[in-house]
């Protein structure tokens, strides 16, 4: 590949490359190509540098000579995004600024439950880091061996324990981030309670880093998992499901860590998928539920046996047809699997759009059985259907092409606008959010500015004004553009 | 009382009498003094009407109204600030806008752990009202009877139950504003997941009124305590006490609701000032601990069978030296009763400065022992001491003025800002915050101003001048003035 220095100019560059010296860096093309598109696929964008800082201080020193300059950043950790908001943009007038080399761990306390890390930390070595002392970060997702913090503060990712730990918000106890102006915001300090005016931490988790660059964090870190029992239980409806869920809840307090609701021809096509894998229950209910029960003690009674009477109470009460229990660590793993199978399932069924959204977890049950009805008749021979969260009013909402539809490209540029205004305006209509987990990027910004209300429309421009007035930070990333909205 | 009209011209009340109607708008010089100073009375303004508007609507006429006339509003809610945050500028500027008529309850649903609540509904009410659905919304403070949803989601308050369940941040799932400009911020649907762009809520929350005006709040309600078990420890220290908070949160897991400390000398004063009070434990030990186990269902074993087996843990690893467990519902009352009574008690031992700080959990036993030890050093006769909410990192630190200091208000003139100075030094020092529960109202604006690092100050100005560019929301309160910081 050859060098293009597209809009901007080499002795541009060359300040750049001087501040943060060769392992700071590249302006390699075959080093830039892999972090110029999303891991999709689907965004594809140019940069002329990538800018590799080692610390916060040259994270700041980065961005006050960008704002000196006038050149926007796009920040990057893993590149795992799911709406292409860590793509930079398609006229490489931006240059990538990675957060990789920012890959430290500073401190990890058992006694005070905290791991401060650098926001180049992979999701994974915080895992294994907190496992090394007796704690763990109860937050985990498909990417967890690319994802970094950094990400994963600045998109508030979620993942399947959020029932009980809630997102990533939930889990940050303090940030240190670089502003705009490159003025370093120093927020460390894990406070459970600050009431000095606007919660400026808040505001940079979930703002894709759009108002400025996370540097590091405090994370809360939770006792380990002593003893855990897993259940699979076979009801009628999405609704069943919600009321098996407050049961248990009721019976079993904040111990249930998972709660995953999967019907039974997504759970068909698992089977078809894992040739070796077989339905946990007899019985092939409408609709199935994925339980994890979590003690961070071991004694009487154990996890599985409180499971299992609640779940005896379920049947009694007509809310659970057939239930099951892991009998040990492997089968747990077992029901799990049948769980984390069902995207690749799905896909491979054929081409598919996938919606990632919420609504109050008490209207979800009959989002999930009306709305796909509704899209399979609007659009005759898709098939519509949804899985997931439950209990957090988060499910993926799939709408798969008609059987025998070969060129999934050519039936999404066909179909897809209209098909995600579609499940979009069902989503508002709901009370709901069109983006739950991923964010809002660049593949959700205009469906944004359509779907907002005027008042949050402008609230969000109004702080993306204050903070980056020169529009630096991120560029057409969340915030929808003059026309969108 | 006689009318003055301030520097409002007849014609501008005009409009809004017109506006509001005789209910919502009063100018009864009578009527208005109450509202006009702090319940503590420490400060004092001006205003030449109370507008009362009855329902979000209003409240968005009131607001785009006062916006065309550039007219300054102080909203208002029970009017129990700690920092003189609902009190309007002394030069009669603004209007009071009181939130007091927005006081329905709009739903309640036990199922879905929610009440949706209008920014004037009273704490007790709402109390009253998730009791009637067999639930308890789980935040509670002495002005309870007053205090108004609005005023406490304004202030993020806390209370005695934040160690479980958090501040008013972590009960807030959804929100309606109106913003400066008058449009209404519809957010009241209660999403776990929702990552569209920047967290307009959390911003609102402790925001105090200067970026806009809540009007109403979806809540989260929990479970009815179904047994509580509510324990009295002696230990050696704050460090001692902090060991026994983990060692019991490893024994009873999320079931730990209260966890208050206080020294041997504070209960002595509560003694003093309860002549029918004695001390819970046998041994008059440096330091006590109030602890309350909760349990939403009861069962085996209790929650006291818990506690106990707990706490003889903390005995034989010597950090417990003496406990005892009340054997009822009025002993356990009678336990409260003591901690409730500090600050009277303390009140009754003469003038002194109060200050609402927090620090990092674990820095909090050193901060205790050694900044009261310096706070004495430096000012000699003073008394300083703290106690409160040890597991939130958050205490009551106060300096009492030297015995025989008979005139409080000339020795807090004299002294009051050298010691403030003092003591908000050593937090900073600390990694801590000025304000952990009450805000910055009027009262800590120029300390903010003084200690807040640059980058934090700069980006609260630049959050309200993006929301209300005219200044016209709760002036004077919250950002330092130019000349603070």
């Amino acid at each position: 590949m050859t060098k293009e220095n597209l809009s901007i100019a080499p002795e541009t560059l060359a300040r750049f490359a001087d501040l943060l010296g060769p392992k700071g860096f590249t302006d390699d093309p075959d080093a830039i190509a892999p972090w110029t598109s999303d891991w999709r696929g689907r965004f594809h964008g140019k940069a002329a540098a990538i800018l590799s800082p080692a610390d916060t201080a040259e994270v700041s020193a980065v961005v006050g000579l960008a704002t000196e300059l006038r050149i926007p950043l796009t920040p990057q950790g893993g590149n795992t995004s799911m709406v292409g908001g860590a793509t930079p943009p398609a006229d490489g007038r931006a240059l990538i600024l990675s957060l990789r080399r920012l890959n430290h761990i500073r401190s990890i306390s058992a006694a005070d439950n905290i791991a401060v890390c650098e926001a180049g930390v992979i999701l994974s070595t915080l895992h294994d880091a907190a496992d090394g002392v007796g704690r763990r970060f109860p937050l985990s997702l498909g990417a967890k061996g690319s994802a970094t913090i950094g990400g994963l503060i600045s998109t508030n990712a979620g993942g399947t324990q959020v029932l009980r730990h809630g997102t990533m918000r939930a889990l940050v106890d303090g940030i240190e981030a670089v502003l705009p102006d490159g003025s370093i915001f120093s927020g460390l300090d894990p406070l459970k309670k600050d009431n000095r005016g606007y919660d400026i931490k808040q505001l940079l988790i979930g703002a894709e880093g759009t108002l400025g660059i996370v540097t590091a964090a405090s994370l809360r870190l939770v006792p380990a998992i002593a003893a855990r029992a897993v259940g699979w239980v076979g009801v009628e409806s999405p609704a069943a499901a919600l009321d098996l869920l407050r049961l248990i809840e009721g019976e079993l307090g904040d111990s249930v860590e998972g709660f995953e609701v999967v019907a039974d021809d997504g759970l068909g096509h698992v089977l078809d998928y894992l040739p070796d894998a077989r339905c946990p229950i007899e019985t092939r209910t409408p609709w199935h539920v994925l339980i994890e029960v979590d003690h961070a003690t071991s004694g009487d009674p154990t996890p599985g046996e409180r499971l299992e009477a609640a779940l005896g109470k379920a049947m009694e009460a007509g809310i659970a047809i057939d239930a099951a229990i892991a009998v040990n660590e492997s089968q747990a793993d077992a029901f799990w699997r049948l769980r984390e199978s069902l995207s690749p399932a799905e896909k491979a069924q054929g081409p598919a759009l996938q919606f990632d959204i919420s609504v109050p977890v008490a209207r979800m049950p009959a989002f999930m059985v009306e709305e796909a009805a509704a899209a399979m008749a609007r659009f005759p021979g898709t098939t519509a259907s949804s899985f997931g969260h439950l209990g957090d009013g988060n499910v993926h909402f799939h709408v798969r092409a008609p059987a025998g539809t070969g060129d999934g490209p050519a039936w999404i540029a066909a179909q897809g606008k209209e098909i995600s205004a579609f499940v979009h305006d069902a989503v508002v209509a709901a009370g709901g959010s069109i983006s739950a987990e991923h964010g809002i990027g660049q593949m959700k910004r205009a469906e944004l500015g359509r779907l907002a209300g005027p008042a949050r429309l402008s609230a969000l421009r109004a702080i993306k004004a204050a903070f980056d007035p020169l529009g630096l930070m991120n560029p057409e990333k969340l915030i929808p553009l003059p026309g969108e909205g």
